[in-house]
């Protein structure tokens, strides 16, 4: 049994964390805490959680988190991680950062996409990318875990074994991907209202979003050499899941992508592959943490569609997962 | 044809107004302004308006307003409008108010709901409240229309007949009512987030709304008694559309209340009354200026379900459709 | 262990059936069945089982799920159900039944409501209304459980103390309920069509709905006198939720309703008092057993707001909660 | 003023037409026809009509449609129109079909798309693609106008300047589209239900849509040169409007596009060019006859986003800009 914190217990993820913790068998929430003005009731703030929860939300105040807990979850916005994170690690919690903080291991490009300069690059070398498909390995053993970002996590996995195995034309590759609202996280601007996302749709940051580095980061480091990717986020009136679609050059007149896929995937837990030409869409994920891929295959191209639940697989949900894996309890748990 | 000003453009009234008004034969909008850090094409605010309107919204200048047009639309908040309303009229300008400072005759009743004193009494006391259905004779020669709330137009064109011929026991009206989200204007708060509305359904102001006062003013002044309703509103998942679903008792073994409705509203251009147990959905009413009525009688008591579009008829439309009848156009003009 | 059954596997009740059950530690689900025109990999039907269980859904096989199964779960449509529960029965084997052909113990009132003909008298008269608040005791050692409609589930909690205890006036009460689209089941019509219901919401059995004599049978029943509601439900434009807002007045000037509710419910796992005048929404009991209740009291009469998630609550989780205590697991086991 | 007649009536396409002619100065109805199974008030089919049209609609009767049209819109099913196309020409009567029957010259694709003999080749030849903006002289003296797809206007109106003067790698095309689900008809399917596509997004007939030949047909006869796109077409959860992302590689190292649109589309009524990197949402034009462009543009590939209303633009709109441009009616009459 594990003592764990939340902060940012408020947010979408904060939220989510909540829902799964309390159905881990070994993990007590010991603390939750959030940027509020004055501490309140969990529960009064999340209704659902009446009766299955009984904890005061109020400021993080580091001291106390570390006094009760082993392990603790950042799901900040990026920027306020790297303050905390020294400290946590400082008193020897380990942590699990949501932000984008820990994620890109270049602070120049960090800083280009951010606006803002890095604060704590001791800590940013030490942290491990959490993709368990990726960096299982390194995740055993991190004390701190860069939490991958939603549309990294399901652009990754539909590329990997892509990158893995020279397969793609680098320039070549287009995603384009869809997102439900609660990715962005919870945001009060007008831009965010129901009337103006109901019965709409567009692109944003377009092929300027600050997830394009991550993605290109993780693809070449497979890959072993430079990939950039075109990058379209768009906006979909729902409140959860990412489908994206994905068209790639080959690099060679490879046959058979399917198999290899599901080779590739063979033993990964939250990975699922369709038969050729058979598509996910975003209701086969949304509740779970699994990523689901379809592939559909021409001479000298591929269509890859993916899909995950961007507050579980893309959030949440991996978070637990990479949980399960520093503390060897069987991946899944909390999960299915 | 005459010249109009609308304040408050940006809000949905505003934005609503616009949009019929650019397909009025006889109107041309010559002023556009609202609540902006710095003045904006109203075609950039809208991009839908691109190549059909060519207008910079500004700050309302009270002055600029009044060199241009005729008749000014207040599409604002409520204690905004009676600033400007003395004002307008003292230039001799015709106002038509959608907000809610005119709307009750009783300041107290007034300062209660809107925790504000009402600080233009004289014009109030002029102010003739904008239901065709009802005020057509006073609207025609009238300077200042305070045009109706979206709960009251349909709730009192839905209980009109009743009231009017002493059909109903006048503690016994219950309006449960639904309304889409525009209905309570462009706030940016976190309860009208996309994801905090989305797939979820809940009362709010539970029999302690604001426009309860403006449907007992006008129900007892019907009946020539006092009539108090039960008024509980409720947001719905969708973008626009009320639907008010009316529990009675009989006063009187009446029967056949479709054929007295029908009777009643025989000549009106914007009321459909339905067959007896026909009932009408928010989607029959939705873009238009129409409210439409069904009724299921039995011995003691009726339900009544009544359904606008809350933008329309239950704001801009029922707006134009005053401003029609001031100025003598036919009174469907630019609404079908 | 138990080993269970699900027929009507394929419907929204039998999807969630599956999923709960997969999640639960002490049951094994051996046989899923449907009508189909051929048999089908049930993972294939819903994509997002896949790698959680591996069955095949065929047409049902009374001696092919005698086989395997301890209990079964039929999810079935009215009329159906009542085929095969008393070969079911016959077989020793226990039943949960989710539709409403066992709810009725009056058979000239199903008969009305049911167009059809009550083939199973015998077994009416032994099923148990599986409503756990009020008939626990019953449930532990029952054969046959009829599981309450959805409506019925939040009407009857909601009304329950208020009939109990005599505090109503019985020909007062007014239900307006409105419940996501999942609450009809999945029935292809064009009324069930995305673009007839999405942006749309409309009352329907306006007064004559099935569910009306199945509250009024259990209110009466705890009141010791006839009652009869007015019930109204309506469609709201979401997956899955029911909040049913209620109209009743006082019997007597007794005072502190939600003290005598907390008080009436005390011990109850699935049922949540709030505060008075803290009223739930759907979201705060979407994808969870409970139903939320909340209270707003004048000197003679009372609204009271009322929760549930149709399919879990008022279907597929409460048939689990069923189960849960007639085989003595923990009522909440899979249910949080 | 001329009359029309309106064949299949009560699909989408039927009842926005009906909606856009009522508000035609130069138009009557005096038809409305359709599959039925016995004749019905159009108004009580669309109860939004009440009171503004006072038609039967029955079984088509070419006699009877001929006996009082001049012109007829066809909203069928692809083979339905073909069977009925020639008969109404046969008698003078002029046709605009919004079915995909005439628009592929070559009968071999429309055969291998649409699974079905081509039966009226002979009029097929003289059928004027109803894209005005490209084929506006040859639609002026059309008898028999081929209202294009939704997806082909949307696509040929993105790509026609590249096309037109050859700045684009044939083979690089790539449209990734997303349409609201009034696109596909009304389909009384199991996946149109409002469960199965609220809450959900994803892609089907993945690059195998039977617009696809319909996009290289028009792109190959602009290039002068066979094009041929990749097409992804994508399910969004809301009633109206396609966006369509498209993704291109430069044939020339040419700057400026944004420009060069804004000169191509300069006279254009309906097609609205957005400043660079300006993208348009799908907002911006439901309920507007209007394509809105916006481009990015880089070294060697350029993003293309653009979005109409499927039923005006895309549909019905369309065929009455068709109309308006035969009777030399003002090109926008009752579009905006």
């Amino acid at each position: 049994m594990i003592n764990v914190g939340i902060v940012g217990a408020t947010g979408y993820a904060g939220e989510e964390l909540i829902d799964i913790l309390l159905r881990h068998p070994d993990v007590r929430i010991t603390d939750v805490s959030a940027k509020l003005e004055k501490p309140q009731e969990i529960s009064d703030i999340f209704p659902k959680f009446k009766g299955r929860i009984n904890l005061i939300c109020a400021q993080p105040d580091i001291k106390k988190i570390a006094g009760t807990c082993d392990l603790v979850f950042l799901a900040l916005p990026h920027t306020v991680s790297m303050e905390m994170v020294p400290k946590l690690l400082k008193l020897g919690k380990k942590v699990i950062d949501l932000s984008a903080d820990y994620r890109l291991k270049d602070t120049k490009i960090y800083e280009k996409f951010y606006n803002t300069r890095h604060k704590d690059k001791l800590n940013l070398t030490e942290a491990v990318y959490g993709l368990p498909e990726i960096y299982r390995a390194k995740i055993k053993n991190a004390r701190l875990i860069a939490n991958p970002g939603c549309y990294p996590t399901v652009s990754i996995l539909a590329l990997a074994p892509l990158a893995a195995f020279d397969l793609v034309e680098t320039d070549s590759i287009i995603i384009d991907a869809k997102s439900g609202v609660t990715g962005a996280g919870r945001k009060i601007t007008e831009g965010f209202l129901f009337s103006e996302i109901n019965e709409d749709f567009k692109a944003y940051k377009v092929n300027a979003h600050q997830h394009s580095p991550e993605i290109n980061q993780q693809l070449s480091k497979l890959a072993g050499k430079k990939i950039s990717v075109t990058f379209v986020p768009h906006l979909l009136p729902l409140n959860r899941g990412i489908l994206a679609t994905i068209y790639v050059k080959k690099a060679q007149k490879s046959q058979n992508l399917t198999a290899l896929y599901k080779k590739f995937y063979k033993k990964e837990p939250f990975v699922r592959i369709r038969d050729e030409e058979d598509f996910p869409r975003i209701k086969d994920v949304v509740g779970t943490n699994f990523c689901d891929i379809g592939i559909k295959e021409s001479a000298d191209s591929v269509i890859i569609i993916a899909a995950i639940d961007n507050l579980l697989k893309g959030a949440a949900g991996q978070a637990v997962e990479n949980m399960n894996i520093m503390y060897k309890f069987p991946e899944y748990t909390a999960l299915l």
